[in-house]
């Protein structure tokens, strides 16, 4: 259980997504608090959900910023564009429609998931998916042409797909790595992470735990660019922000990364080549410079780097429990 | 005094914490102005103390930013929630409360200060916190249940906890670094930061001033681990912000730092071996590789990342000085 | 063409330079709208960009957040301190004014341009600068004194030197590198990049392409430092924001990059050493072993970093011919 905390905190956060209270906070129940851009915030923000900077900076959000106080916040959205004044789309107005109806089914449109994979980039002719575009489509379609709406979705597919790219070569690189046993201490003073996970390269848990050299830095690039950089990149394009969150914030942080794993790719292996350079020359010292240096290495990082366990992310999933008192 | 101008620059930030004008801005004078959160983000923002980037993002913020144009921002603090209409706390109602009364005392409650420390966290049982600590529940009790309340602060606690405890443990590899002699560049270009500042392994001057190899790259890690990331993560449980600022701009970032840390102990300790396998098989080199290479890389970085001084942050200074004219 | 996809989406946001609608959004044509920060900011965000942000926490930003809702937005700008109520000025007030006069010249007063150089910090004195900043203490003597005014001026333009200065240092022990052939990869694995682009160390590209050991990280790093770090800390000091947009997100990060710099310059050469070393050990390994291990290294990275194109980014310029129809 202990170390399952990292999930649970994550467990409190999608609890929300199934209680009216997350939304229209308790007491007031507001529907205008709900059908604001700000309550989508509160967990729509941040490194792989960054719905809500990417709305804000983008045209939709920079009209909801200078005319938002001018709108009727009390009309309902199938209202909101006709009588409520609403000249620029609010995330509640794209999300909740759908072939012209409007719900608390947020997901009905969803083609990507939360994370682009090649196996979404492979099926996107599929008719599941088509369907799904088409739904978009009609979304768009309030507001501007559908050819314009058209050549929008399918540009941003192409953009999506690249990330997609980019990722992938550079995990290969990096289970090259692993599979060869280069990354630093990776056999000397590499603990597995807590049951049930498994030990992995570039995982998902090494961004919230570490011991030792797990995850090593290029594990943590990894994750970072799978988990962070390809996700940003795709949400700022589905969310039309023009600038920074999808060049410098998303692209340009895939580059880095695709740049950083090669780079060390190539220190990792010349490392390996002067120490078995090393062994040829010294050929009594068996076992090589590795093994040899385990004790010493031991020794310097004995009791240091020790069970990192997140307790502390813990308390929200008590909190949460305590939340029903 | 040149070399003491980031300091100044710091000073400059903090007068303002003796001046009314600071958050009644001058000719105005304005307690409207003084009451809104945006108003102590001026100061309250950024790597260690994002306070407002934290409760924007809450569910206090949330309520805040979607309903707050509704509130009368004419009431006083005391009258605020039963007339002005205020269903969810701003900075200045939690911080300027204490038992019921409100001051421009802001600091009468801290308990875990700018900074967690070890020090700090031996003593949480002393009375001189509890009795801060049940002022909070005090504080949160004007909403929450004493029971919440009081579970919430236990909980942080224990989330503030562990991000001392992985930062110590960094700080005891990076000191055995440093006590071992092997940072890179540390035995032959390392020049001492400027008096009275003494040479320190990841010390605050780090942050804001270098030259050479000082600060090499894993001490401004854990300067940064100390300083921006581990409080970070302190201020994002205290201001109840559930999502990125705990844990991707928090724990995954005290995580980071750990591993890297980690792994530049790996790296550095497989490289002074193989300076000295080097060593062992051509003996005839006396004093070893590393001061073998000193006149070589010397003369490659002569007049190079000479002193940088923070010439400019000290404008900041002279600012000050120039306003009172 | 299609290597220039790059350049084609920072073609696309510059083109709304030239268009009405970009501050005025089309249909509703809002002279409201383009008065307030928030359309400035649909651009003006970001790490080499971010006025916005620079703007909304200093004094300035934090009067209009607190105050702006009382301003008369109908007002001109020539009215607007007098009439309007507009206590604080918003980024077109002080962009827009020049002599007294308003206009939808922007760049009138421009004085450091988009990146500050050694070429400008040279020619300060000129009467093409001097000029420029005597227009400057005009546009601010509107609320300041005029010796504040000159003062806050003067400063800013040392910590922009600084900023300079600091940058050009490391250019030059990044170049020493290049020239040296020390990069990770340089002789074995580093592509040139689409023409007309020709490689260069820290170059623009290397932010938005890579391919292979082209960019290392290091020359990631001083991209970074010249293109977002320098940008963001003349800027952050020209919209005085006092705080993490000076300190820790400018000169810190300057700081950063020159101690990451200086940094892998000891590695980098004390590798080349390690490398010298072991032929001299083994002199019938002709071709040392940053040859020897080429195959061996291709091999395993063969097929991998490919072509990173940034397909999506073309989208933005697919989308901007698009939107004519």
């Amino acid at each position: 259980m202990e170390q399952r905390e990292v999930a649970e905190g994550c467990t409190f956060y999608h609890t929300t997504q199934n209680t009216c209270n997350s939304c229209h906070t308790r007491h007031e129940f507001s529907a205008i608090e709900a059908r604001k851009p700000q309550t989508c915030a509160m967990c729509h923000n941040g490194v792989d959900h960054n719905e809500f900077e990417n709305y804000l900076l983008s045209k939709h959000g920079t009209v909801f910023q200078t005319r938002g106080d001018k709108w009727d916040w009390n009309a309902q959205l199938s209202d909101a564009l006709e009588k409520g004044g609403m000249n620029a789309p609010t995330c509640q107005f794209c999300h909740m429609e759908y072939q012209g109806e409007f719900s608390h089914n947020m997901v009905r449109k969803v083609r990507w998931a939360f994370e682009p994979t090649p196996k979404i980039a492979d099926n996107l002719h599929h008719p599941w998916f088509e369907n799904r575009k088409e739904a978009w489509v009609g979304t768009c379609s309030n507001c501007h042409s559908d050819s314009f709406s058209r050549a929008y979705l399918d540009d941003m597919d192409k953009g999506v797909i690249s990330g997609v790219k980019i990722t992938e070569e550079s995990r290969s690189v990096l289970m090259k790595l692993y599979n060869d046993g280069l990354l630093p201490g990776q056999k000397t003073n590499r603990p597995a992470p807590p049951a049930p996970e498994k030990d992995d390269a570039g995982a998902f848990f090494q961004l919230f735990w570490q011991k030792g050299n797990n995850p090593s830095v290029v594990e943590y690039e990894f994750a970072e660019m799978w988990e962070h950089h390809k996700i940003k990149h795709y949400k700022a394009l589905a969310h039309a922000n023009p600038g920074g969150y999808t060049y410098s914030d998303g692209w340009s942080q895939l580059i880095k990364s695709a740049a950083r794993i090669n780079d060390e790719d190539a220190r990792l292996r010349e490392a390996a080549e002067i120490r078995a350079e090393l062994e040829r020359l010294a050929p009594q010292k068996r076992g090589g410079l590795l093994e040899l240096n385990t004790p010493f290495r031991q020794a310097m990082t004995a009791g240091v780097g020790g069970f990192a366990l997140l307790a502390g992310v813990g308390l929200l999933f008590v909190r949460n429990r305590r939340k029903e008192q």
